[in-house]
């Protein structure tokens, strides 16, 4: 599908439509305001990224926080300060190239925008942070169901009483995600995530949640709650609502993110960012 | 041995009777100023890392140079802005805890001290950048032979014409170190370094040199050249000279590093750092 084509096409276009589509030409809809609906099942097989826009007089310590916490917090790219563009992941411009935005001004939401060219400012810094996508993706293919998908509900996101490595006025407590895991596939699980330390990585816990004062029926996040069934083990992965929850709670004055599941795709497959 | 015994000891300690000490210890002789020597070969098993020093206001932009140039700048830590101490490494003071450091100012090396106690300003950031003496501990435990240890000679580094991602004022070539592998021993080299991709990891360059701008007999610094031998393939890794090269010539007015061979020694286990 070449650009003239996209042009003539509607004003809106269908789920289905885009699925078979590259992350070029995904990215070609969004900017051109066409899809402005949630990124999971679209470029299947690319890697996609949760995105945070900072100030520049916080960014070094925001880098700090996500060097010293990378399984919550991995870093992707990280974008020239006063620069909207992404040069390595996609050659792609922040302001306009996800489906939908979160702009937040002193610790509240103001606005869910589908581009945020009136709000960039030349002081601010982009940050693409790996997304659990292509570790689920991978765990698929390995024959590990997904049991938020099997019950088309949003994973189980949780808050710890794990702190993270603090940096200058960035700390708080991980995030996680968890994905019960039969017992006969923990190992298989734990290898195939693993590959993926760009995206999340190996669990940070697996077992009793009461060991990092999580209460499985009680989420702090608007996401799915699961019963264990027979063989079940809990296993939590670092979460990337971890860096958002804890700039949120740093009294940043302004801070722009994805909407969640509004993802940045990028032009890198999921094999591409995989250790080995 | 324990601190009573150390303090008793004589002023200068020699390089076998620190060969068994433990990181901790070898630290409280080198801040002691009893060693000022090299460090390759001591605290066998644990990663050290490379030290450069950089002022707050080119501290962002030096860590996202590292962050789009993993090979030959891999992040180990950073510090706060203004604290000279390593908290998740080790428990270090960056001012003491090596045993020699050079100071450049203007661009020019101005001195070669035991300690920078005297040099240290409150808006200093430190960055331990990973070094290849892990991965060259697993390469000789894999029965893969290093020809500049049994030549007694520092491993050959060449400048190649192969540039850097920049970032703001920090830009150049990519300094490499080559290894001579043995052809039938060259997947598992490749294999074994993958799993250290916080002290440079998988090469960066296989075969003929020429394609990465380097003449094998010409290196750019004080270091080894070898006489390829019949099977050897010239395999090429990102190199910790890299950053200093790409500090120095960047014009910034005030640098501390590591003297060459003088690195920072970790309380981590090479293998805690591993990949998988």
């Amino acid at each position: 599908m070449n650009t003239m084509e996209i042009t003539k096409q509607a004003d809106k276009v269908t789920k289905e439509e885009l699925a078979s589509l590259s992350p070029t030409e995904l990215r070609d809809h969004i900017r051109a305001g066409r899809w402005t609906g949630g990124t999971e099942g679209l470029a299947r097989g690319y890697a996609q990224a949760n995105l945070i826009i900072l100030p520049k007089d916080v960014a070094l310590e925001f880098l700090i926080f996500c060097l010293r916490n990378p399984k919550p917090c991995p870093l992707v790219e990280v974008t020239d300060p006063g620069s909207p563009y992404i040069t390595q992941f996609a050659d792609a411009d922040l302001r306009t190239d996800l489906p939908r935005y979160s702009v937040y001004k002193d610790g509240k939401l103001i606005d869910q925008p589908s581009n945020i060219t009136k709000y960039w400012r030349d002081d601010l810094v982009g940050f693409l942070i790996g997304c659990s996508y292509s570790f689920e993706e991978a765990l698929l293919n390995a024959g590990i169901p997904l049991r938020h998908q099997q019950e088309d509900k949003i994973v189980s996101v949780y808050t710890t009483d794990v702190d993270c490595v603090p940096s200058g006025r960035f700390s708080g407590p991980m995030v996680v995600s968890m994905r019960p895991i039969k017992d006969h596939q923990l190992v298989r699980a734990i290898q195939v995530t693993s590959r993926f330390p760009a995206t999340h990585g190996a669990p940070v816990h697996i077992g009793d949640p009461s060991k990092i004062g999580v209460d499985l029926n009680k989420t702090d996040f608007d996401t799915g709650v699961f019963e264990l069934e027979e063989n079940d083990i809990p296993v939590f992965w670092g979460c990337g609502g971890t860096p958002q929850a804890v700039a949120l709670n740093s009294k940043i004055d302004f801070m722009i993110t994805h909407k969640i599941g509004h993802l940045f795709v990028t032009d890198k497959r999921s094999e591409e960012v995989a250790a080995l």
